[in-house]
């Protein structure tokens, strides 16, 4: 079969396109705390932390399409940025904002791609089925790690206070139930530490 | 059912681990050439661009488990560094460096989960399931469309000849034939351009 070059030319803009995501940087640090995270490292930190988590999963669910989930889930993020979790302005014309990205992005792509990476962005941002669920949660927990390991750096200069963690990681208590004690005993650390507001 | 403590603090460890990945770079630059890429980027391009240029496997291939295998190639690099693809001194003595870091790395996790992900960098390693085969196409078709877009940046600072780059893309030839046209256009172009030494 030859190839078709109207079609592969697609393909490979939206693959030099998504080398942007690189550069879009989020609050999280790294560890070692020589800067702060981007959001194609992200993506691969939350699929493999998916992944070797997968048994605290609430719900069976299908992994393959939870990594799918975290390979795309941030695409939006080349154009709209990132928006910080803790940021409430922010959040006002989020949604605005990366659904016009979405269009875009994923719209670089030939008809039947751009439908199906949408679709899993579309399910991830519903936070409905079992599997946005899941993936949810581990979004919300490899920063959470992050911050824990960073003597809780993020929320320190978010001058975080423990409902508004409550709040964001309410997600692992629903869908990793599991390893709730586990957060529970971080928070709880970090509010004695003075990490995060009371 | 409550949490295996001492099963949840390797899989955590091992989480904190690869974090290191991100500090990991590659001779590959990133396309706006502002600095190289990092492994943890690498990993989630590659997987993501197996999936997009899934249709031009020459086999039909277990997109999962290529995924995973995107995931977990690069991790024992956190020990044993990035070896450039064109340095044939720095390939004398990576299969033993590389062997001594995967028993390390995946060693911290609990043995199943070592075992399943150990397989998985095995499998890519060996270059033998069709799986492995597109995946090792993906995994230097990556860092050649980057190449492309930034005028041969690493070809011309290796001083990089045909025979290398021809040797190097063999896997795309051979298990992703449709896009070899491709390939042949851009390293003719680059050749002519003077970032390939003939």
């Amino acid at each position: 079969m030859s190839l078709d070059k109207n079609r592969f030319e697609k393909q490979l803009s939206f693959l030099v396109e998504i080398d942007k995501m690189k550069s879009v940087f989020r609050r999280t640090m790294l560890i070692d705390l020589t800067r702060r995270e981007n959001d194609a490292e992200h993506s691969w930190h939350f699929a493999l932390t998916a992944l070797v988590l997968l048994e605290y999963a609430k719900d069976d669910v299908d992994i393959t399409r939870v990594i799918k989930m975290a390979l795309v889930h941030d695409l939006v993020e080349v154009y709209a940025g990132d928006t910080f979790a803790y940021d409430e302005a922010g959040y006002v014309d989020k949604e605005e904002r990366e659904l016009k990205a979405a269009d875009k992005i994923f719209g670089m792509l030939p008809d039947d791609q751009r439908d199906e990476l949408r679709a899993l962005w579309d399910e991830f941002e519903d936070f409905k089925s079992k599997e946005s669920c899941y993936a949810n949660a581990i979004d919300r927990l490899q920063p959470f790690i992050n911050n824990y390991k960073t003597d809780g750096y993020t929320w320190r200069e978010g001058n975080v206070n423990k409902a508004q963690v409550y709040k964001r990681m309410d997600a692992v208590r629903l869908y990793a139930p599991e390893l709730w004690p586990f957060l529970e005993y971080v928070i709880d650390d970090a509010i004695g530490k003075g990490y995060i507001r009371p």
